[in-house]
């Protein structure tokens, strides 16, 4: 196996994140994303279609895209400790999690991105900053929305830590350090939860 | 266990097709999206805070809304047949197609629903249609991969039918009759696919 990844950009980082916590390791291929190496159509033939990172190879040669099938697939080959569930409430609790997260979460942050940033200007077709200022207001309900979520339990889909806390921080770090989304200061259970994820040692993996 | 849902919208509609591939059925409650009772206080207070649908009352009184995350706990206790793959390899292939159409697929076309739709206009903040246009391309591009990809192999995530058919199926119908965006006639392979999906009895559940 060989992971294509691009350490420190957000869905790289959620994998990286994943191994840490499993105590899992995979050689991997830096693809410098600034560079624009994961566009190269040697690349896009041969890893990933659509340019995206990260990619495992398996040994078959097959080429798995996308962050969290990556790491599903490792959970089907190291179960243990169980980042996606055990139970099927548990595993269904954890999926609902994952695409609350995803879709009114990294979503709405991704357009921020796409339709805000300086750093995209020159990559996007045309940014149109009032796309910008109405996921900006989506990302603050989201966060309001965790924070309400959060004063009930400790992490985002139950008792334990799973696969939705690895989404949630590094979608809120993206969002804090490159979008200007902080966690707002009066979001304190959200920032109870945020303290406690990043003190874990994978969250520096 | 209770589903709440409305039978027609695109996302209940993957659960009914997933249920009638299973041959399971499950008492459901329908809840009018058309007259807003998915947003009515005490439906996001009681059953869903995102007033999103379809929502599975477990018999525990546990809520679990998202689609997938509803079948995907259906899966667990219902392996035969599998619809989420046997083995790692299957899982990871048939996560990467459910996130790859969720994300480029269904994403796109809700942009042009929520800003290029008269039947939205009413509720949505302020539509921007030149957002609907470039997500208009974003389909096309999206149709485009997928003919590419169905022109070595039956089904989206490979030799059998899964999840990922059922994904496919409900936002290509959403986008070709609510969004004005059908499959191109030059799209053999995707025609093909959709022809043959649309024929099978769950289809229509």
């Amino acid at each position: 196996m060989k992971l294509y990844t691009f350490p420190g950009a957000p869905n790289p980082r959620r994998v990286h994140i994943y191994l840490a916590e499993k105590g899992l390791e995979i050689p991997f291929e830096r693809v410098d994303i600034m560079k624009r190496e994961n566009r190269r159509p040697e690349f896009m033939a041969k890893v990933n279609p659509l340019g995206g990172l990260p990619v495992l190879e398996l040994d078959d040669g097959t080429h798995l895209a996308e962050s969290v099938a990556i790491c599903r697939y490792l959970e089907a080959l190291h179960p243990e400790p169980p980042l996606f569930g055990r139970s099927a409430r548990e595993q269904g609790m954890i999926e609902m999690w994952l695409r609350r997260l995803e879709l009114y979460g990294m979503v709405p942050v991704g357009m921020v991105w796409i339709h805000g940033s300086p750093l995209t200007k020159a990559v996007v077709k045309r940014q149109i900053p009032e796309v910008a200022d109405q996921y900006r207001q989506a990302v603050a309900q989201h966060y309001a929305f965790l924070d309400r979520e959060l004063a009930t339990r400790e992490f985002i889909a139950g008792a334990s830590f799973s696969m939705a806390d690895i989404l949630a921080l590094c979608t809120i770090d993206f969002a804090a350090q490159l979008n200007g989304l902080p966690i707002p200061p009066d979001h304190a259970h959200l920032g109870r939860w945020h303290r406690s994820v990043s003190a874990r040692p994978s969250a520096s993996a």
